[in-house]
C-alpha cells in the first residue's frame, strides 16, 4: 500500500489552500469531476477526498449545489482516538452483559438513546403500508404459503439490481433473502468458520456482531482502527502472516459505533490483500444507504473479482425495522450460506419480502431515502454539537459522515457504565463503551443513537448526561485541551 | 415403567369384545366418561385406548356423538416395522443431500408429495388476511418498529393460553416468539448443548431436526421407535446409563415422518426419566393441533415440574406456512434461549406476529381448526387406500391420527431413491427414507406429504408411483403378506 493514499494526498491539498486563505469562507470548491480531470484522479478519489474535509469541517456540501469553503468553519472538535487494542485473541463474552442491560432497560418511558434506528416519523409508514396491501392484493395467497429458501424473486431482483449499481453486476440468483442483518452476518460467518477458528474484527465493533460470534464460539482478533477511516490495514496484513485468521467482519462503510467510512482506496486494497490470502470478507453494508455527502460510498463487494466478499445488509435501518428482511450476496458461498440457511431457521417471512420488492420496485424506497438521509444528518450534527456543549472538556466525539451513531469518548479517568447505572435511574439510557469489545477497552467510551429528532426532552436528557459526567468525583481529570486540528495533516 | 401400560390393557378388553361379537358393528361404545369412572381411570387414559381401537380400524369416532364399532372393519394393513437403529453415535450429514434435492425439485409443475403443508384451500386465507389488516390498521406504527425480542405482547398472552389448556398453567412472560418451528428449535437445542455434545432423537426423524443437529455440529444417538406409539423408553433408559446424552429432540405428536403419537402414559414416564437424569427434552409440537379425533393429546410440557421440557411449535401447519410464526416455551432455560435468539437471528417480523395474534385472540383460529383437521383427516385416509391397493404386496403403511404425512416401507428389496429419481422424471417428488436417519437405514422408506385433496391427478401420481415401484425389477420380493391382525395384542 502507497505511504499516503492519493484521496489524503488530495485533502490535503485543499485543507492547505484553505488554511492559507486561498480559499476563502464561501467560496465553492471546483466539481468533482473538474478536479478528476485535472488531477488525473478517479472520481471516488475526489469524493473521498471531500468527505474528509467534511469531516474536518473545513468544507460543506450544499445539495445540487456542490461544495462550499465553511462560511465560519465550525471545527470538528477532538475525534476519538484511534484505538490500539492488544494483538492477541480472545474469546467473546458480551451476551450476558447485553441480556442485563435489556432487562433492566424493559420498562415504559425510558429515553432511549441505545437502539440504533430511526425514529418513526423519519420513515415513509403510509407508502409502506400502500406496498403492504399491494402485496396482499396481488399475492393469490396473500402471504400465507411458503416462499422460495432463496428468497422472494422480485426482492431478490431489486436487491441485486441495487448492487450492481455501484459496481459488480450482481444477478438475483446471488441473492439470499434472510430474517434482517443479523441473520445473513452469521450465515455467512457460520459458512466459512468452525468453532474456535478466528475472526478478525475493528475495534470497536458493533456489539450485535460480538454477540453473534460468541453464539459460534468464535475467537476475535480486533484490529487497531481509526474513527474516521476505519480498520489499519498495515496491521491486518501483520495479523496475517502471524495468526490462523478464517474471515474477516466489517462494516466498512459508517461503522457502528465509530462511524467510520473506509475510503474507497482502503477497500479496494482489503479485497486486494484478502485475496492474495484467499481470506473471506464478510462485509456489514447496512449503513451504506444513509450517507450524508449526495454520493453512496462503494462497497469492498464492487471490488471482489474471487467471490470472497459476502455483502450483508437489511431495510432495517432504511425502512422498517420490524420488517426483519435482510440479504447476503455471499459470492462463492452462495450454497455453503444457503445450506447453513436451511439448517438453522429456514425460509424467511412471505408477506414483507413481498411488501419490500413492491416498496423498491415501485421507486419509493429510492425516493424515500433523501428526506431520511438529511433528517438524520441534521439529528447527528445537532447531538453533536449538545455533548460538546455539555460534556467535559476533553471529550472526544466522533464526526460521522453518515449512519445514526455517535461515539463519545470521555477524558480516561470517567467511567461510561457508571454514567449509565446514574443515567438509567433518572430515566436515560445508551450502549457503553465496554460492550463493543472483547477487551478491557472503552471503559471511558459511550455510543449515542441519533434517530431521534433533537426534540426538548432528548436535548435536556443529553445536557443531562453531561452533568451526570461532570459529578464524577475524579481527582485526576485533564485540562481543557485545545481544539485538536493537527487530524488533517 | 408397567409391562403393559393402563391404556393398553383398555383397548385389549374392547378389541376382544369387538372379536368376540359382543360389541358389533353400529354399536356405540360407552362414553369416555363412563370408562373412565367404572374402570377408575384417567380420561386421558381412555382416550388413548379409543386412539388405538381407532388406529387399529376396529372403532371410529362421530363428531359430537361418540365412538362407535367400524360399520364393516377397514383392517389397518401391514404397519410400518419398528425401527431398529444401531445403538451408536453418529454425525449427521443429509443437508447436502436435501440440498441436492431442493436444487432438482426448483421446476414448476411439479406434484409435491414433499413439503408438508396443507394445500392453501385448506387454510383460512381470507380470515387471516382480514386480521392483517386489522392488526396494520390497530398498530400505531403500522408494524414498522422493532417488536420486542421475546415477541408481541399479545401473541404471547394467546400462546400461554393455549399451552394451560391441556396442562400446566404457563404465563405470557415464559414465550418466546421465534422464525417458525424450526429457529424455535434451534435456539432450545443450542441453550442446552456444544458442539460434539450427544443427543437422543426418534428413528426416523424429521429431516428438518436432523439439518438442524449438523448444523450445529452435534452428534445423534437414534432410539428405536415404534410407529405407533414413538420411541422405545426403555432403550432410552438404557442409553441414558451409557451415553453422556446431553438432550432429546422428540417430535411427541404426531411425529414426522411416522405419524407415531406417544400415548399420554408415554409421554408422563418420558418427563419422570428425564427428570431423574436432569436432561432436557427438546419438545416438537408443531402437528399437535392437527389431531383426528375428538381430543387434543396432552404434551410432554404438560407433566413438566423441572422445567426441563422445552415445547416448540409453531402456526406453519396449521395457518400459514408463509408467516413464519413459531415459539418455544423454555422451563427454567428461558434466559438462556433468549440469549440464544439475541446472539443468532435477533428480532422476528412484527407484522406477521400482530396479524396471528388478532387471529387467535378473535377466536377464529379455534374456529378453523375443526375445518382442517377434518380435511386432513380424510385426505390421509384417502391417500392410505390408494397406497394399499396400487403398491406391491409386503408393503407397509402408517396409519397416524394426526398430522399429514404417511410413512411408507416398501418390502426390504425395493429402493425408494431409485423409485425418486424415476419419480422425479415423471414429475412426481417425495422424500426417500434416507434423509430421515443418520444411519444406513430406510432405504425402503418414504414419507408421502398429504397436504393436497386427493384430486384426480394426485391419486394419478400415487398410482404411477406404486407402477413404478412395481417396476423395479427384483428377483427376492416377498410373496404377498397376509394382513396384520396381531398388532393389536
Amino acid at each position: 500500500m502507497p505511504a499516503l493514499f492519493r484521496y489524503r494526498q488530495l485533502a490535503n491539498v485543499f485543507a492547505q489552500q484553505i488554511t492559507q486563505g486561498l480559499l476563502r469562507p464561501g467560496d465553492r470548491l471546483p466539481s468533482v469531476r473538474q478536479v478528476s480531470r485535472e488531477q488525473q484522479v478517479s472520481l471516488t478519489t475526489v469524493f473521498q477526498a471531500y468527505y474528509l474535509l467534511e469531516a474536518d469541517g473545513l468544507i460543506q456540501a450544499r445539495p445540487q449545489s456542490g461544495y462550499y469553503v465553511q462560511a465560519a468553519r465550525t471545527p470538528p472538535g477532538l475525534l476519538p482516538t484511534p484505538s490500539r487494542p492488544a494483538m492477541a485473541l480472545h474469546d467473546v463474552s458480551v451476551t450476558q452483559t447485553l441480556l442485563g442491560l435489556a432487562q433492566s432497560w424493559n420498562r415504559p418511558g425510558l429515553i432511549d438513546l441505545a437502539v440504533a434506528v430511526p425514529s418513526l416519523a423519519l420513515l415513509p409508514q403510509a407508502a409502506l403500508t400502500k406496498s403492504l396491501l399491494a402485496a396482499v392484493r396481488a399475492l393469490p395467497d396473500s402471504g400465507l404459503s411458503y416462499p422460495a429458501m432463496t428468497g422472494n424473486a422480485s426482492l431478490r431482483r431489486q436487491i441485486a439490481q441495487r448492487a450492481s449499481q455501484w459496481g459488480n453486476a450482481i444477478s438475483a440468483d446471488e441473492v439470499i433473502v434472510t430474517n434482517g442483518c443479523m441473520e445473513a452476518l452469521v450465515l455467512a460467518v457460520k459458512a466459512v468458520t468452525k468453532p474456535h477458528d478466528v475472526v478478525a474484527v475493528e475495534s470497536p465493533t458493533y456489539h450485535g456482531i460480538l454477540r453473534a460470534l460468541e453464539g459460534m464460539g468464535l475467537r476475535v482478533y480486533e484490529l487497531p482502527t481509526d474513527t474516521s477511516t476505519g480498520p489499519e490495514l498495515p496491521a491486518l496484513e501483520q495479523a496475517l502472516q502471524t495468526t490462523s485468521i478464517k474471515a474477516v467482519v466489517l462494516t466498512t462503510t459508517f461503522s457502528n459505533p465509530t462511524g467510520a467510512c473506509m475510503p474507497a482506496e482502503h477497500k479496494q486494497a482489503l479485497v486486494e490483500l484478502l485475496a492474495r490470502h484467499e481470506i473471506p470478507l464478510i462485509e456489514d453494508d447496512v449503513y451504506g444507504d444513509l450517507h450524508f455527502s449526495g454520493v453512496r460510498p462503494v462497497t469492498c463487494k464492487a471490488f471482489d473479482r474471487q467471490g470472497l466478499v459476502m455483502l450483508c445488509s437489511s431495510l432495517s435501518k432504511t425502512l422498517a425495522p420490524g420488517y426483519r428482511v435482510g440479504w447476503v450476496l455471499a459470492g462463492r458461498f452462495h450454497a455453503a450460506v444457503l445450506a447453513q440457511k436451511m439448517m438453522h431457521s429456514g425460509r424467511s417471512g412471505a408477506l414483507n419480502q413481498a411488501a419490500a420488492a413492491d416498496f423498491l420496485s415501485s421507486g419509493r424506497y429510492a425516493k424515500s431515502l433523501p428526506r431520511l438521509r438529511a433528517a438524520l444528518r441534521q439529528q447527528v450534527a445537532a447531538y453533536r454539537e449538545v455533548v460538546r456543549a455539555h460534556f467535559p472538556a476533553g471529550t472526544r466525539v466522533s464526526n460521522p459522515q453518515g449512519g445514526l451513531v455517535l461515539w463519545v469518548e470521555l477524558p480516561p479517568a470517567y467511567s461510561a457504565m457508571e454514567l449509565l447505572r446514574q443515567a438509567a435511574d433518572a430515566g436515560i439510557i445508551f450502549y457503553p463503551g465496554t460492550v463493543f469489545t472483547t477487551q478491557e477497552l472503552y471503559g471511558n467510551c459511550l455510543r449515542l443513537a441519533c434517530g431521534q429528532p433533537l426534540e426538548p426532552q432528548i436535548a435536556q436528557a443529553l445536557q443531562a448526561l453531561g452533568k451526570l459526567v461532570m459529578g464524577q468525583a475524579k481527582g485526576d481529570l485533564p485540562a481543557k485541551s485545545k481544539v485538536d486540528t493537527a487530524r488533517l495533516n
